[in-house]
């Protein structure tokens, strides 16, 4: 099938102009009603003239979950969609799996476990490759739940709620870097993660925490601009005016201070400017 | 012993210097060991000359509530202290109760439910004199769970957790008014209620909403500054730069937009200046 791919892409190039996206999502996203989100994916993956690879590899299921993505985005109408059923870290060499990713115009990253995708993908050539053609606009990439959590530079490994911000209450570890100035967070006010994100933020000010609820989307453009669809709200906290933290005085449960946060609450059709770190107020 | 109290007052004089201030307590403080928090209203009513009005009306099982602070506050060295069991509001009237508040110098409110506290005490004579005696800086008063929540001129009455903000996450009812700018949320926390905090401010922009965790003080003083004790951490969310909500074009249960929210995380030792809306370091 791929040799079949690669023929019909020389002998007919159809050069799809593609508006390529990162769509961070924060798992639970409708898969049945109205697919908003997944529809979101599938047009700006190409829509009709999507080729699309779902990578399972965070789920221990992947069988299963690889199935029912594929289903969607078939009945959606994509051109092609392979599931990309990573189980070692030596497949990230795989001949034809990375043939198939120089092919694809989407990459779907589907929920389970934010460490085991990471310990599976990061740093293999496909990924690599990956994180290049999203780079240069030839690939639209989305993650849900676990692979939200794994867009940053840093990544929230796992934690708890029902606490004040302290450093205990969360688990860092390293992302894949996709946006790599983000640390996302996911299933966010459903799982009360306000108190986690913030204590991850707390480490590092720098980055800009993205906690985003269930059927819920932050959808990332090339010009640096995110704008939210779905049901839920995404909440950024910036803390790049921090004015005072003791993150670095106090010991792992104890309450941290974090003084001067920025938050905004963005419901469907706000959005958020990076690099001006501006909020955009939905029109209308 | 009012009669009694109130002879000796009048036989020996012996006006104690109060630095008074108003304790708003996020619940279960604590009650057995260092009681800091219970030590500092004791110190701050008087000490060995404090003269205590303990509140339960919060409560359904005032007695065993009543009693257990009055023990507290005995052991401690206060000079009197004394249940007032207000059951009904015509107990706001009570002669008996007006003459023991003219020589109280501590007011102490327990935890319960906050619609009942309002219900048995708002508008009283009793409570306008405690209102008046606290702005004359006559008396130190202190709310704990319920008797926190009634603090400001709005009151968050219940709400849930787990959602995105929206309208529907909190109720809201009057409170008594003691530190009208501020909408308080107690069990801050502990409890997950970021959510329903920053819901309850989007309809009141201009009040500063105040989270409160459990075994934790935020301590105003007359001078317009607050100051944090306790073992979690007291959320300032100051909306008053709040560029956009959606709060009234959206229905009860959608999600709000609230942009440029300014929160701060006190810990201990931590405080904020009111008026100046300025967050004060702890020093050292």
């Amino acid at each position: 099938m791929i040799i079949e791919l690669e023929t019909q892409h020389h002998q007919n190039p159809t050069p799809i102009s593609l508006k390529t996206a990162i769509l961070v999502i924060g798992g639970a996203e409708d898969k049945v009603h109205g697919k908003e989100i997944l529809h979101t994916f599938w047009n700006r993956a190409g829509g009709s003239e999507a080729v699309i690879a779902i990578v399972p590899s965070a789920s221990r299921e992947p069988v299963l979950i690889g199935d029912r993505y594929q289903k969607i985005f078939e009945e959606m109408g994509a051109k092609y969609v392979k599931v990309i059923d990573i189980r070692d870290r030596v497949q990230g060499e795989d001949p034809q799996f990375q043939a198939y990713i120089e092919e694809c115009t989407g990459v779907f990253m589907t929920g389970g476990d934010q460490l085991r995708l990471c310990g599976l993908l990061s740093d293999t050539p496909l990924m690599e490759r990956i994180r290049q053609r999203v780079q240069q606009g030839e690939l639209t990439l989305a993650g849900t739940s676990a692979g939200a959590a794994v867009m940053g530079h840093h990544m929230i490994a796992g934690g708890s709620s029902g606490e004040a911000p302290n450093r205990a209450l969360v688990d860092m570890a390293m992302g894949l870097g996709l946006i790599p100035e983000v640390i996302v967070d996911q299933h966010f006010h459903n799982r009360n993660r306000m108190a986690r994100l913030m204590s991850a933020i707390s480490g590092y000010p720098e980055r800009l925490g993205i906690g985003i609820d269930e059927d819920t989307c932050a959808m990332f453009e090339r010009d640096g601009t995110m704008t939210v669809i779905g049901c839920g709200t995404v909440t950024v906290i910036d803390a790049r005016e921090m004015s005072h933290t003791n993150h670095h005085h106090v010991t792992a449960n104890e309450p941290l201070s974090l003084h001067n946060l920025r938050v905004h609450i963005l419901a469907y059709g706000d959005g958020y400017h990076l690099k001006k770190q501006q909020v955009i107020a939905k029109l209308g």
